[in-house]
């Protein structure tokens, strides 16, 4: 049955996440791009500023534009913000006053209890009405509430490769919640397109770091998507450093088993919760995670082994930031949204 | 008062470990080096295998030669041994007998008992009379005996950038030690120059993974020094990451207080340890390490924070693995050996 | 119309460019990958050896066997070539003799002259009878020759990212062939994934240095197309280097203009040429090359200026050495030999 | 016979160069830095700024200040100028009407002729009464003028890695002048730390690019220079690349050679010019110079051959673009006006 083509526009395209979804959003079968903005770029077209567009007729036709949401939502009926928090809130106001349904890269919507939104982002939320409206855009765990949603909340990087492996062991109680340790390592693109001296190329070549300690953002969707699947809260230990490659997560978690609880009884929990799951390659207790193998994909590969020592599990993840950790997991929504097969556009 | 010089040899100078020996001891004042050893090169001058020595005179009348221990015990009073795990061992036992004080970079005389060896390394231990003799190359932590002693084995490079910052919380029980995680971050060059195409620049570059799950050889030397600090022995949890750099390790420790410890016992701790060891630079609760300040240097930073949603301490050293966590560390040993200034030819 | 699906192995596919063709092949909608060889992995699947396949069902079935001729020419009506020139020449000729048409990758049939291949590969050629037979599989230059082929001898990466640039200003006499001179990078895969020292990450990182100075192989084909274009044979100065990355080729060429010739002619020249051309973008006067545009994609991207102080032509493209470099190339002969769309599993 | 020490002042000691500065001067025997200037860092210490610096006493002491020329010539009898082009020809005229010598790494008193000035870099000099005093600090050219000037005008990167191969060729008329065709390669700390998108990790890392094409700004002291060799002013053809790596240049130079001269006449020429320099290292017509091979070292490295093929002359190079290509050949310099053996402080 052929689909019904949708109507697209990417609010903020000028970044890191904008440039991917334009990249996905061109090459998907069911999409058109029908208006890009950015203040920075308005004028130009798609294809000047990223040249790798070029030889697209749609790329070299569409021009950025001011991001005037009356004009736009009458020409989109699905609207991508890829801007910064706190921005992206009232422009997603107002697209869904209009009739858009919005898919927000921002964090402004991951967070349910505007208290602990103003605990980490540092502001009072400028649209807490909306938070109740707004669905967590992880498809592993909210397929249904995706396909119906107005207003789509797409989980961070870091988030998205630590949530997905831990979900099914704290939902089936089989570690210990209270003893959960996470190290993620980030390419540069994590920290988006962002004109900062920390980011110059000579500043992250042949530089590892830690930073972000002891409080880094992303915690507050860890943590309160983890307190729905666990039924109480708990804080975790999470430690992101950055490293030099332009693309890629991976996230080692240290855990403590529950009583009980063996091998088996981890690897048959995987296999339950995601053999079906398209973009979930699970690589069990022999293979290793590396960003290269998830690199311009929508996969997370997820393994895991027990230390005989420590008696610990270790769970180890590797995604692409800007794929399933951003860009791509907002296209996984949208063909939710459309009701296109999940992984159209994304293989 | 003028030092008296010292004759030194290095066996296995081809490796990344050994160029970086003859880097520090061409450029050492007090050292001469008579002697370097590559069964690959023999015959070659150091200037032609390493054109960056090549404006040394001694680098390019030097010639590779075999391990013959007869002829280059003869030679060197100082003997450097940078070979393979179970092949140092043997030869170490030649250079000793023949009245040569032996500075040993592998692995084979860390581990005091050979069951550990056995286990960890899955051979037996060529040489296990010896053992008793050896001091662990750690300055800071044995210093006395490493003057004295006539075979020095030098720590591992993840076990120099772990033990530096774990010993004075183990010691003076500032941390429970049942429950200490460490996650690191290496460099390529941490793997040696191995020709195996896990190491090869595209399979390396745009790649970050964990490896040498669960159980990494370096844990034995690491368990081991903690318990003789501690006064017993624990499991500690340990993941190793490669990121795609030439050099540098990261050590992140996620670590449990004891009852009653607060931040200032942790800051009095590392000030009373270390305040003036010439190569600890205590970065404190406000900077964070990072590889790029500490490459090519014999430098540990560390820093630390207390978590206060977790309570847990949060503690992160950097260092370079081929000057603290291999050669510059080996030189160290060989200034507390000859009684020369413990940095010289290190700053 | 639907097209009718075809069979496809590859011979050597545990390489970088068999690694790139299998990449291609199974997201090819009209090709079935049938049989793939490596010595090295014989018995193991597509999926264990490269795991960033194993989403793919065909991966995950699809075993590596060795390479015999009349097995895989019983499955296989397009066999790729993807071995070490010298041995490809053999294959080639017992596929040939089974009935199947063949993709060489190799330089085996790249160059018409035996007595020149002999020259620049220092060996005699075993199957020069074949030579005369082969299409240098350069669509921009021989679509179709190509498309009736029986054996197609993919051009070398970087032939094909200076043969796209100068073939129509030698064709129109616009530039003065005998003072033509190339320089170009290359990223390392350009080495193919050979298990030696030069290609270790810590050799390559942080490294760029000139190679191959001053005849490299691929000269040989350079001058034999050039020839072809111009009436008569003239050598060229041709200097590549290898850049820390990981895929790219930027040539940078220095070219004296034919007396009168400006630049409307030489814009001229190239729309001509390539403006119909799907994989040829012409940046123009105004735009740069560079490699992270074309990663991953089988363009070329083509710029050029006047020097208004020497009054030369400087042209400058990049490609993708895996892809239009490559495998993409050699794919994109596919569709000709096939009658597919030639950009159909490439875009 | 012991030598006097020289209190030392960095101005704009923020950027690579003046950072680099920073660590040689503090590692110099006969060095004392007492002043440093940065507009955004007045205030913080060199250690808090530069961690890497921070086990130097003084480094923890020096705090940047604002650049007072009154103040800082009271201070200082030798004044290094790291500043953007244009605003150091003014603070030079202040220190030297002060009594200070200034070395400045600007381009402000490399060009001999204001008009040639203006063209290349857009506006009129400030200062062109001054010009005629500048001496150009290319030791290996000037090293008697550097010795007693009071202004020193350090070479650009690029004209380094050429001037230095090229001088002895055209001073002697081994080549033809009117045909040298240059192609360079730069690590990005070549860009200074500019904080601009173009330099951002991501946008360099897996790219490689030609930029500045046609017109270079160091084309000018380049032609300036080999005017001054060759008895007569001729252009030069140049094309820079940007390759992802922190440091390095190399440059490959393609040369036709005069009636007459063959490779014998090349050795001899670069011998009897350089045999003698500390920090020239010819590879000959064997070895191929590498960056990683003078990376953090003062030496240019270059090597030749002869295309049999063309009957050109091929000639490479490789230096760090920030140790002999900037900031140590400002040390050379300083060694030799103060008296210093010229070395001291760059082996």
């Amino acid at each position: 049955m052929p689909k019904e083509r949708a109507k697209c526009a990417v609010i903020g395209a000028s970044g890191y996440a904008g440039e991917e979804l334009v990249r996905l959003l061109l090459a998907h079968p069911f999409a058109d791009l029908v208006a890009v903005t950015s203040r920075q770029y308005a004028g130009k077209s798609l294809a000047d500023v990223f040249p790798k567009f070029s030889h697209v007729a749609n790329a070299r036709e569409l021009q950025f534009r001011d991001s005037e949401a009356a004009k736009i939502a009458g020409m989109a009926g699905i609207v991508f913000l890829a801007l910064p928090h706190g921005v992206s809130a009232g422009m997603a106001k107002s697209f869904l006053e209009r009739g858009a349904r919005v898919i927000d890269l921002s964090a402004d919507f991951r967070i349910r209890d505007p208290e602990v939104y103003k605990e980490f982002y540092g502001a009072e939320h400028i649209a807490p009405d909306l938070l109740s409206n707004a669905v967590y855009g992880l498809p592993e765990a909210y397929r249904n509430q995706i396909a119906e949603a107005a207003l789509v909340a797409c989980p961070g990087c870091y988030p998205t490769s630590i949530l997905i492996p831990l979900l099914p062991l704290v939902r089936e109680k089989l570690v210990l919640a209270d003893l959960i340790s996470v190290t993620s390592l980030s390419g540069v693109t994590g920290a988006g397109r962002k004109v900062e001296a920390d980011y110059l190329f000579s500043e992250c070549n042949e530089s590892a770091r830690p930073y972000g300690v002891p409080r880094h953002r992303h915690l507050s969707e860890i943590e309160q998507e983890l307190a729905a699947a666990a039924g109480r809260m708990f804080p975790i230990q999470f430690v992101p450093h950055l490293v030099p490659m332009n693309r890629g997560i991976i996230s080692t978690m240290l855990l403590e088993l529950a009583p009980g609880v063996d091998e088996p009884h981890i690897s048959d929990a995987y296999r339950a919760a995601y053999a079906t799951e398209a973009f979930v390659r699970l690589l069990g207790t022999v293979g290793l995670p590396d960003t290269k193998n998830v690199a311009g994909s929508n996969f997370i590969d997820i393994s895991w082994r027990i230390d005989p020592r420590t008696k610990r599990l270790i769970v180890m993840s590797a995604i692409d930031n800007l794929v399933k950790g951003t860009s791509g997991q907002a296209i996984q929504c949208f063909n939710l949204m459309r009701g296109y097969p999940e992984s159209v556009g994304l293989l």
